[in-house]
């Protein structure tokens, strides 16, 4: 196998109103009222173009406070042992972060999104648009997460996020 | 901005019969037909735990003969320019791939896909379970895509791609 390390530089850089990792919504999803900004370097800023077009992006990032890799987790939405490949936390062996936010508008080189699951200061990596075409998949199964009710779910994936009324969330 | 490079060791290897980038299908949607293994390097193998239970999950790769960046591209499925982040092309300044397969089965450590949009030799960096509650999202704007039809978008998906049974595909 040719397993070389390979290196990337980020594009860009993530602000949003969430300073402690534990106390962020586990997914966008849980986020729907935390807004963020993408502030990408000026001279990615031609390879943003018609990028507003789009109503949601995947955003790609280094997750760069999420310690270190372990093989078997409690996700946030139950707690059993699965395999990190199974679920979306973030003690990857690669620390990728993957979001879909809802792309409010782009001011130049800022993107404002809505749906910000991301520590602040989060190194941005790539963005790609959404699509129904490509992304919107009829699922048969969802593995562990069939076995967790959507109120349930709700209710672990805010985490220890208070929401900005102060914890009526 | 904090923008240090970032560096990832892949967790295994894609093997695909796609051998020529340029006759690859541009996304799973047109690659139905064609199957895929991912192989995961044996010291990740516990982190694949209840991952057979999806069926569908997202691969994360390093698109290695991507080429040199480019930021504003010609996407596969139109020929205008658009930049680069919005679309998926591969010449991205970090050249990370993303695709949502069909998880087939997994036999120990190698997983058996289907929409395999993927060249042999790839290096995987991570997998993600794509699932209902967190990834089937409803766009309300899909930007350039928007302007091409189905048919069209077929055709020029499959790029030179000519099928199993010989290009009467």
């Amino acid at each position: 196998m040719s397993l070389s390390p390979v290196s990337y530089r980020p594009i860009g850089i993530i602000h949003s109103a969430h300073q402690v990792k534990e106390k962020i919504p586990a997914q966008p999803i849980y986020a729907q009222e935390c807004l963020g900004t993408a502030e990408i370097l000026p001279e990615f800023l031609d390879g943003l173009r018609d990028i507003e077009e789009f109503s949601h992006i995947y955003l790609v990032f280094h997750l760069h406070e999420a310690g270190p890799p372990r093989l078997i987790v409690k996700p946030f939405l139950q707690p059993q042992d699965h395999g990190i490949f199974a679920t979306r936390a973030p003690s990857r062996p690669n620390p990728i972060g993957l979001s879909i936010v809802e792309l409010v508008k782009r001011v130049g080189n800022i993107l404002h999104f809505r749906g910000c699951d991301i520590l602040d200061g989060t190194p941005l990596l790539d963005i790609k648009p959404y699509t129904r075409r490509f992304d919107h998949i009829a699922t048969q199964r969802n593995g562990w997460q069939d076995q967790v009710d959507d109120q349930t779910a709700g209710q672990r994936g805010l985490r220890d996020y208070q929401g900005s009324n102060g914890g009526a969330a």
